[in-house]
Formats: C-alpha cells, sequence, structure tokens
C-alpha cells in the first residue's frame, strides 16, 4: 500500500476554492457542521496568512522527506501541500529550498503534522506554513511512503483533492464533493454576521438580540 | 450549585486595579509573594497588550459558552471576563462577535482556559485575549454553568471581584482584599528598580551589589 | 560535584563563532551530521533574532536563580548564558535586570531550559531569549549550582566554551573541538543552496535536479 | 503569606468521611454537582487502593520537601495528606521514610502534585499515592512554605479539613461544610443503581429505561 | 450530518475477526503495511486483555454521552463500541453501568479517545477498555452526535464494521475490506516467527540469521 | 560521526555494578549528588523489576532499529542496551524477537527513549524494558547509526560502559569512573536508613530526629 503516487486527482472548482478561503477557518468550520479541523497544535509559522487550495498529500515515513520531491511534481497552481507522517515525528522536512520549487509549481503553502525549518526564510518569501514543531531536524530520504493517498493528519481525514482552508485560527478540511455547498452556508452565514455585529456594537446584548432570556429561565438560571 | 447569576460583585478601587496594572504581571506576581501565576501555557494571542480588570468568572460547561452571554451582561467598565470550563477543554469558546458585544460594555479583554477563535479580527480589534489554545471549534448552548462564582482557572482560585493582571509574561490574579496592600508593595519594587537597572548597566555586579560573595563562600562556592 | 565555578574555559576562535552564526541553525546543525540540536520546545521569545557564542554553563537548582549572578561574572564579550535546571523546571529564572547585567558584560543572549520573565523588556532591549516557558514565577537564592560545567540542556550535551548557535529555527551546540571543521562544512552547503535555489526557483524539479527518478522506479515507486 | 502552620483545622465527621470513602471518586464527585476533581493525571501508585480522609495540605517551595516533616506533626489518625508545590514541579518529595512517619500519626495515604519515589516501598507498606510523576529526584530542605492553608492542586480548590476521596478513578475533594449533604446525595445515587444494574444486565436497554427514545426523536435523530 | 444513526453496517467474517485477534496488534499492524494504528496515549485499564471485533462507531459532542445509549441497541455479539469526541475531551463518558449493557448485547470492549471511569467495576468485570485517559468527570445527555458513521479516533480514520483489534500494545484497525487478506499476510507472519525465535534464543545473531553484514559494510557501517 | 561501532567498551566491576543495582535508583541518585536520572517518562513495562548492569549504546536514526541488531553483538553478559534516537520518536524499536535474542547474549534488559511493544511477552518473558512509550508502530531497517558512542537519553548524558540501575522510581546512570565511590556512598545511605525508619515508625518526628525545630523557627515559621 505503500510507494504510490496518484496522478489524476479531481480538484474542486476554483471559485468555490477560493471562496471558502475567503469565508475563513472558523466561518467554514461552523459551515460544514462544526467538523474538518485539525488539532489545535497546528500552528501557523507567521501571522496574518490566510489561503486556501486543493490537498495534495504525502503519507510520509517519519523522518524522511523523500516523497516530497515526489508530490512537487503532481501540484498544480493553487494546490496545498499536506505531509502526513505515519507515525508522530517532528522533525524538520521541509525548508527554503522545498519552499522554492513548490511555488515554481504554484504551491500556495504547506500543512504539516511534523515540523518545518528556515522558518525566517519562508516569512521572509512568504509562503505560509502550518506546522506541529519548528524543528530544524533534517531528515533522510531512503523509504518511499505514497502522494495523493487519503491520509490522517493531526486529527483529520484528508483526501487528495479536498480543499484545506488555512489561516490563524488553524486549519480546517472540506471534502471535494462538499465543497460548493459549504460555501454557500459558509457565506449565508458571513452576511448574517454583518448586521450582529452592528447590533452588539451598539450595546444591544446577545441575551436579548438572540431571545435567550426565556429559555434560561425555563431551565432554571438563578440571579442572586 | 450550577446555573447561578451572582449580580453584586463588589470590586476593587479602580485607582487600585489601573496602579496594578501599570506595574505588570511579573512585579505583582512578586508583590504579593510569589502567588496567583496562572499557568504558563495562557498566553497572549498578540504581543504587547497589558491590562487590569475586576473579574467576571463564568463556570462553563466544556465545549458550551451559553454562559458567556449571560456573563456579559454583568460586565461594567474596565471588567475582565475569565472563563473556567468544568473540564479540560480547548473549544473556541468565544471570538470577534463576542468581543464586540463585550467590548461595548466596557471590558478590557479576556482570559479563558480553553480556546479562542477569530484570532486575527480580535488582534485587528486590539481585544486582548489569553488563552489555552488556539482552535476554531464550535461550542453549543444547551446546558446551564455559573456567572460570578468561584473559578479553578489554569491553576489559580478566581473568586468574581479579584483584580486580573495580564501581560507578555501571562496572567496574575490578586485576591480583591489585598489589592491595595498589594500594590503599594509592587509600586515599591518597582521604584527599587530602576536604581539597580543603572548599576548593574554600568557593569556593577549583583555579586556585589547584593553583597552574595560571603554568603556564597560560606556555603562552599569554590571557584577552580 | 555542586558548588564549583570554572574560570579558565577555552573559547572557539572568535570568527569561527560569528561565521557559525552567520551560518545559521539548520545549516550548521546538517553540517554537523544532523546533531546537536536542542528540543523543539525551545522557542526564540521574539522573532528574527539570530546569534552564536562561546557558552557559559549553569547548573542550577530548580526554582533557584543564585547562580545566574555568579556566572555572569565569568562572561566573557560574545558569550551566550546557558541555564540547565538540575530538574525539570519552568520558574522565570531570567528578567530585564539580569538581562542588563549580562549586556554590560557582552552577552549576546540566553538558552535556558526553564522560563524566562519580563519578555516585553527584553524584546525592548533586543537581548534574546531561547525558553521552554515564558513564566513569571519568581526563584529564590537558597542553594548552590554550578558554573561552567556540562550539562544537558533540552536533549543536548553542552561542555562550557562550546559554540552555541541559535535563530528562529531553534538553538544548536557545536563542540568546541569540531567548531572549524563544521564551519568549513556549513560555508560548502550554503555556496552550494544558492544555485539549486536558482535552479529549483525556474521550475527545475527536485526530482531531476538531484537525480532521483531511476532510484525511486528501482525501489518499487508505482505512478497510478 | 509564607512560613504559617495551622494547628486548629476542623475535620469532618468520621463517619461522614468513611461514608464517603465507600461511595467513591466517581459518585461523589456526580452527588456534588459534577465538581471537585483533581486532573486526570493524577495517578494511583498502585490500583486498589479507596481512601477518604480529612486534608492537611502543605504549600511547598518547588523542589524542597521541608514543610512535609512539618505537617506530618499536624496529622491526626485518619488524615489525607496534600501536597501541592507552588509552581510546577515533579521532583520526589516523598519516599518510604515520610510514609512510615505520616502512617505512624495515622495517615490513610497523600495527594501529590509533583513526585514520588519508593513506589516499590510504598506499595509493599500498602501506603496509597496518588501523584503527578514517578521521579527519583532528590528534594532539598532550604526554604519555608506552609502547612494548612488553601492551596490549588491539579486544577481543585482545597482548603485544610476538606474531605478527600481517591481510588483508582482519582482523587476528589468535598468542602467541608458540605460533606454530610454530598453523602447523603451519593448514597441515594448508589441505592439507585443497583436496580439499574440488574435491569441493564437483564438486557433491557438505557433508551427504554431512561425514557430517552422521545426527547431524541424530538431532537431530530434519524435512523437510516 | 449531525443526528443518524446507520442501522445496517456489514461486519467481516467472524472467523477473520477472531483470526485477528489471535495475531495481535503488532503482528497485523505490520501485516497491513504498517498502518491503523491508534495513537500510543490509548492505553488499556488493565493488563492481558486481547480482543477483536467489529466497530459501532459513536461521533459523539465533547462531554456528552447520550449517543453511548443508542449505539448500545445497534451492537451485535462480539462488536465494539468506538467513541470519537469531535473535539479534545476527557470526560469520563463511560462506567460499569453502561459496560454491563453493552456486555448484555455481547459486546467485547470499548475504545475510547476520551475518559473512562468506574475502572477498579471495570476491571473486576474484566469488560477491557483501551482510553486516552481515567477520569471520573460526568457527562451530560444534551446534543446529538452520530452512531455508525466515519470517525477521526486518535489518529486513525475508522469506520462502522472495521475490525478492530486491541491488546497490552494498543489498538489497530483494518478496514472491513482488507481483513481477510491481512489475516493470511499476519498468519504467514506468526508461522514465521517462531523458527526465528528459536534461532535467537540458541545464540544466533540477528546480523547472520537476516544477512546483513554485507549490505551493512556496504552501506559504511566501521567497527573500531 | 554515524555508522561507528565501538568495540571495545570498558565495563564497570561487577560487583560494584551489583551493588548499585541492590540499592536502586533513589539511593544511587542521591548518592551521587542528585544526579544522573532520566526523565520521569521513562517508565518500566511491569512492576517489580531491579536491574542494574553496562551500557551497550545505540545512537539510532528515528524509526529505523537495524543497529539494535548490530548492538546485540556487542552485549556481553549482564550488559544493559540503551536506545537513544536522534530526534524524538515514539516507534516500537524493540519486541519478543530482539528480546530473545538479547537474553541469548546476557542481557538483563533495555531503556529505550522510544515505543517499545510485544509488552505482553516481555512481561511473560521477564525481560525488563523502561520506555516512553508503548506503541505497536513497526521500523524499517535503511539507515545507519551508531553503536557505543555517548548519547542523550531522556534528558541523561550516557557513555558506553557507564551503569545503569533501573528499578520502578525510574533510570539513573552513574559514570564508570564514580562508580565504586558511589557505591560507597549508597551503602552507607542504606545503612544509615534502618534506623530512621525504625525510629520514624515508633512515632518519633522527623522535626525532632533531625533537629530542625530551631533552624525552621530561625527562619520565621509561624504556628498559628
Amino acid at each position: 500500500m505503500t510507494g504510490i503516487v496518484v496522478q489524476n486527482v479531481e480538484r474542486a472548482d476554483a471559485a468555490v476554492v477560493d471562496g471558502l478561503g475567503a469565508c475563513g477557518v472558523a466561518t467554514v468550520h461552523e459551515a460544514q457542521g462544526r467538523s474538518g479541523l485539525l488539532a489545535s497544535y497546528m500552528r501557523p509559522i507567521y501571522s496574518g496568512a490566510r489561503i486556501a487550495g486543493s490537498a495534495v498529500t504525502i503519507s510520509a515515513p517519519p523522518g524522511d522527506n523523500w516523497m516530497v520531491h515526489v508530490a512537487i511534481e503532481q501540484l498544480q497552481p493553487n494546490d496545498i501541500l499536506v505531509i502526513a507522517p505515519t507515525s508522530p515525528c517532528e522533525d524538520g522536512y521541509f525548508g527554503d529550498l522545498l519552499a522554492t520549487s513548490a511555488r515554481a509549481r504554484g504551491c500556495r503553502g504547506l500543512i504539516i503534522n511534523a515540523g518545518i525549518r528556515d522558518v525566517k526564510d519562508l516569512t521572509d518569501m512568504q509562503f505560509p506554513v502550518w506546522a506541529k514543531a519548528v524543528f530544524a531536524q533534517g531528515t533522510i530520504k531512503a523509504s518511499l511512503g505514497s502522494v495523493n493517498v487519503a491520509v490522517s493528519c493531526a486529527g483529520a481525514h484528508i483526501e487528495p483533492g479536498d480543499v484545506i482552508v488555512a489561516d490563524d485560527d488553524g486549519v480546517c478540511v472540506v471534502p471535494r464533493a462538499n465543497a460548493s455547498e459549504v460555501l454557500k452556508k459558509a457565506q449565508a452565514r458571513e452576511a448574517n454576521e454583518e448586521e450582529k455585529r452592528a447590533r452588539l456594537a451598539s450595546g444591544e446584548l446577545g441575551l436579548d438580540m438572540y431571545g435567550m432570556r426565556e429559555m434560561l429561565a425555563e431551565m432554571g438560571l438563578k440571579y442572586v
């Protein structure tokens, strides 16, 4: 089951991908029923980036980054690399040379359930990465893994071609088949939020705006 | 014991609160006998904020942020929200809408032993938060908790109305009854530090400035 | 074995130290055979610093920073302080007063397998620190430790006078005796990288540039 | 605020203490409204012990076990020692000699938010301990702490004289003033459980026994 | 996507399930290409149990165990319950009453990426559980989840009906469709091991038995 | 620096090794000045074993156990294997086949800063192991490491031939050159403890036996 590179991966519609990116992680995650988040330890190496793209996945042996070179060839513009070691590992699989190569293929960023290095260079390049650790530990190129197979990454199940959304709140995966429906729901939530924000800013309470007082009293909330 | 909202909470004097904020966490913590710190995992979502305020506490069920709406009504200007789930949880209880509402009531910031989301928006608003995790995971509104009761938060005991001081070094709680005494001691420490800093900057050694050499020799320190 | 201050510590050549600093952690670590990294939890308190220097080591009792004062007297210009508690501890051994004193002796920064405080002041001073935690918890001055003895620090063995390199990727130690040889290898790697970066940026694949395709096929990699 | 030994601590009624012990942690915790649990990392050093007793608390400096000797003098028969370091620490404060001394005073066991050693001897003695870590790291006797003051221990607030219940499920604290009321509720729960257990064992479903089907359908549960 | 109970779940052949159980986790994991392990923090509550069964999965809200009652009705003899909260949680979803009910349906054990309680009773019943934590923290019954949907559990992707194997080494999942093929490979490994064990026990070295010396020399291993 | 096997390693005297084993971890650690402990996460796979032996060290790539075969040839009777991956890893490097082979060479046990598997078989064989994790994750045999070189293992510096002592309290390393001196101090401590234990068991307080009352009063301890 290892040593496979899947070449024809269907991607979601580019407009849908970009639309999801515009909504951001928190909204997209809510819109798809509070699912799809990667673990909270997946942190951006610098603040302020928000990206979306189609997943090119790498199932990698721990401490071996050979498959990253293989995966880069499979990148299409606006894809996002997703690296998932097959056992827990924080070695630094990826640095500025690989980022240079990935960017030349149009890659928008990296999600890695392991370590990252050259973070200053990556920041200077504005190549965004969400990682489990910053760790310079070098890797080897000795064993095969697979590219574009389903992976478990930081607690989430990711299929190649799924949509990845990442920003300062973390990382969320949207199954490709659901992407346009989730986008609609996410945009509806956004439209809705603007008005709420204005009312709350003016001092209206959520208790009143959402009509919560009666339900809370019914459940027994007591003011003393 | 759950489902209670305490409405009349005594606060410390506003000048004392602000004085403690000016001293900062490290100094206040020392001034009250090296106590009151919350766990080191409570980190600010952005650098540079320093706040102090009176605690409005929330004892919340894990993954349920209903009580935050209830607590916001109890906020007075310059208060700080303190959210403590009743079991370990890193869900994202709080985002930019709630921050907008809390700010409209004069709230100075949030201390939360759980997750936070919309960190980019909160940073843009300059609404400071100290949290255990950044995690977009949505919460529900299904169960009661309590507002303005004593809570255990990240290793510290916090009573409603206690003074919270928070900056880049973390979070410290000062029991309301001790606040003005602690302020005096903190200010004395500060006055004292300026002169020490100048002497150390000029090259004088702590060994000499604090007269430590004799005691060290007595205890057996050997130079080889 | 405790209570010793070693005064005559041999340092590496200043040009070698500075050369290693210019190469940075990831390159130096690779150049010495992928060894010498401290654990990934050792993070800088602010981004962008890159330093190298000779280690002045402190073996300190947990929660007791007395030996820091003793060690500061042993600092020579361009040294780096290394604090290793003898059991796991995240107390805040070091703040802006000690940094002021250390800087007055020419110290370039601090590596500490424990906590740090006054991080805003340290950032304003641009005194770089790599630490396990930010934690204001005060320490005492009651027990002896040792200065300039071998220590285990965040998973690495450090001898006094070893070269410490630290940047946004973490911290690496180079044994003094190997420093000039490691520098040569590190500089060779750097020279080499520039050309690679240009070729990858132009779209050439690592698979081709490194001639990996044949070996991958031999090992059984299958494109499907 | 440090360096205090409170000598006259009120204990709960012995029969109440023993009754709570007989109910065990899970039941007592439920009976007092799902509160009072210490963190899940507090594990017994051997299986099968179940104890209850009145807390004699120790607020100890990190890595300093001097106050344990002071606290042992304050022990009355059937008390439980509770050791809470003032900052995170896993040093081994307590071993078989201290256990021998504590047992001679009638102590029923130890709760420690730090390390423990001599676990084989303690197991042979059947002196039960719930600890954060097993770690032989020796401590010193250099600084004062306090005995029988309120402490934060593994996430719980414990006052001297509070009732501690501990078994294979962990550790729970019951405020002394609530102890007899909590006991009544706990015993009511127990009486109730026997019948439920028999019905469930016979194959009756919780869905039916608790009458949940209607509510679940109302909330929208769908069988497909 | 929440609030669904899938009733018709295909199971693997009973003989295949039992065969996998006989092989154990380490062998099964190797036989399916070193995949399928759950995270190492999933530990048995007592030693010595080894089970295999078909997964009945529960996607549960954090701190809410209502769906466990729903899932128990879906259990068939020799099934294994798999509980995966939708965000990280260590609350005690399951205790001796639920175990009694599950056992009455023929359930062989529980895999839970959260907490467990009543561990002494469960041990006395010999109802095996692999859990993330022992924690008595009670849960509520307020929100819907789903039963027999795909879940991410402790780093593994589990579909309802997949085969779960669990023993003192941890937990492994085998996709239902691969179960009989994996069994064949696992049994082949076992047959093979008996002879190896005898040769190694007699003092033959792995270096010779596996013919490794030449390859090691070729790769440059040096004896000094 | 990798790919080396050092063959002539000096061991400590067998009687000294066995003497240290008889004293146990806590006593030996104290006797050598409270140093040499490995991290507290190094736990035995079963209770009750106490061993001592000379270290045969393995510096292994993460997830690659090839060097274990190489190291087994270097084992002499009563040696202990010490496996230290070069970056954090919890893969299962070692199981019952390797234990069978190691035992055939007279090996007394294993210390591994990584994972272990086949724990039931190892327990049945009574082959003691102290490990960071129980994890069945298989390893590969693709890269060289080194045997009998200095390693950093779970926070301790270990040279080949150093004496390892391990029991239920954890693991301690004694540098070979110090072994007989440490043994003398450890035995002196033990002789001393018997009398103390008897006095404490009879009810004498440590406060009196160690004459602490005066010093405590001097330091300001107050009884209230």
